[in-house]
């Protein structure tokens, strides 16, 4: 059915997934969900096995239907780069012939600048078991094929439009360390609050008689406070690590938080004297 | 079932991947065949909702037997990672929380770069629908994301460790642009075969009359050697077009090659007159 659904304008998200020949609806499917993850959505099939549409392609695409409703079918494969400028074909195994073979990621950012420029591209995907032939291979400009473990290459068909469709949103992002959401940034606390952290934990650990014998008291708070500040510790962080420290230092596991005997004990500031002591 | 398998050695191939709660075997299975792809072989589980050993699994693997044969199974996500010195977890969305949140190729870096040092490392991904839980998140060193369409995100358990472990290859390759195989390197051919296709090309055509009217002869000459510099051709390519260019000098569609007719021709020269005009 050469020319269905020509009326469609191009899709303009990226280059044309071609898919030639395929067997399965449900690998259809799980192409069209692999492309949706990476933002693509032009779907190109050359005569389908088990013919066109597909309801196990749409139940296998997990809710992708626009890319299941927008592609296009096609009797061969020459008809289906027809109005390409740049194709690649996948391949992962050696053929015979001189086309430059590209890994993944400089295929993407090949397509991505041609595409860029404004022409359209493509890439072809073989049948499941036998891939391309060597006549389809030579309506590409070039290869592209994965760095797969070579005692086991066989990647699936959906497997294989994933790795691509992720190249290609990899060869769009403007940083490769970018991802789409982050912890709230923490930065080091100021010196202020450090310095207030180590007073806190000195005076805390002096009263219980921590830094002994006193002639390594000195050696002893540099150790410590060597320890503090290497994490860099935020703001927040010093406040939970000062929260740790007050509710070791005010609470006893004889006087909880919220006991009486704590309540009496906490309107007490450390060192100060026990009322019974007064 | 902890401690099963525990007398194999750690497999060294890198990080391990550590599955909580997988509820399908199949999916067990193509995350083995995945992890397969790309050379990773450490499969860790969590508690599998169907039990353990799993046909299903095994027949989802595609002869990735090895895998599934050494999978370890624990009864919690803590045992799993116990041995492990640096965890990431893997999460399609933000998380309350102040975990450092990377892209894959920057976790991937990290990996190798810890595993390289002696570090056992591995990577937690969630049950199928529902992912990791925020305390298991917590049982891992920083978290792990995928640049997916915001508008379609969910990746399936395969297709995430497929990333994952296409990512850890791609972390171990020298060059980015390396590709097990190549076409046979295809150098520019000497001037010497460039000019010699000039030289061809020239005399053929002039003996039809191509260069007319004479004065345009440099300009059209100039012309036809800049096309045929361009690209670069290499000497079999030269071959070929020399071969293309003598068939059609020599022959023609009334005497083809083979033919007698042919056979008369051919054996004059270019240029030389033909035997009835001697």
């Amino acid at each position: 059915m050469a020319g269905t659904n020509s009326e469609k304008p191009l899709l303009a998200e990226g280059p044309a997934i071609i898919l030639v020949h395929p067997q399965l609806g449900e690998n259809i499917g799980m192409v069209a969900r692999a492309m949706a993850n990476f933002g693509l959505a032009e779907l190109r099939l050359v005569s389908p096995r088990d013919g066109w549409p597909s309801e196990k392609a749409r139940a296998a695409a997990s809710r992708a239907d626009h890319v299941i409703d927008g592609a296009k079918v096609y009797d061969t494969t020459r008809e289906a780069v027809a109005d390409l400028q740049f194709v690649y074909a996948t391949t992962a195994r050696d053929r015979d012939g001189f086309k430059e073979v590209r890994a993944p990621g400089v295929a993407a950012d090949t397509l991505r600048a041609r595409f860029r420029a404004g022409q359209p591209v493509g890439i072809l995907f073989g049948r499941e078991r036998t891939g391309l032939t060597n006549d389809e291979i030579a309506l590409a400009d070039e290869i592209v094929t994965f760095p797969v473990n070579p005692a086991f290459a066989s990647l699936n068909l959906a497997q294989a439009v994933l790795l691509m469709s992720y190249e290609w949103m990899r060869s769009g992002l403007e940083s490769l360390d970018a991802v789409p959401f982050q912890a709230p940034e923490q930065p080091p606390a100021t010196k202020t609050h450090l310095h207030g952290l180590f007073d806190h934990i000195e005076e805390a650990l002096d009263a219980r008689g921590y830094f002994r014998p006193p002639e390594k008291k000195p050696k002893l708070v540099e150790n410590l406070r060597a320890m503090l500040t290497r994490p860099g510790f935020s703001l927040t962080e010093i406040q939970v690590i000062r929260g740790v420290i007050s509710s070791l230092d005010r609470f006893t596991r004889d006087a909880p938080r919220g006991s009486l005997a704590a309540h009496e004990t906490v309107r007490r500031k450390p060192n100060e004297a026990a009322p019974h002591d007064e």
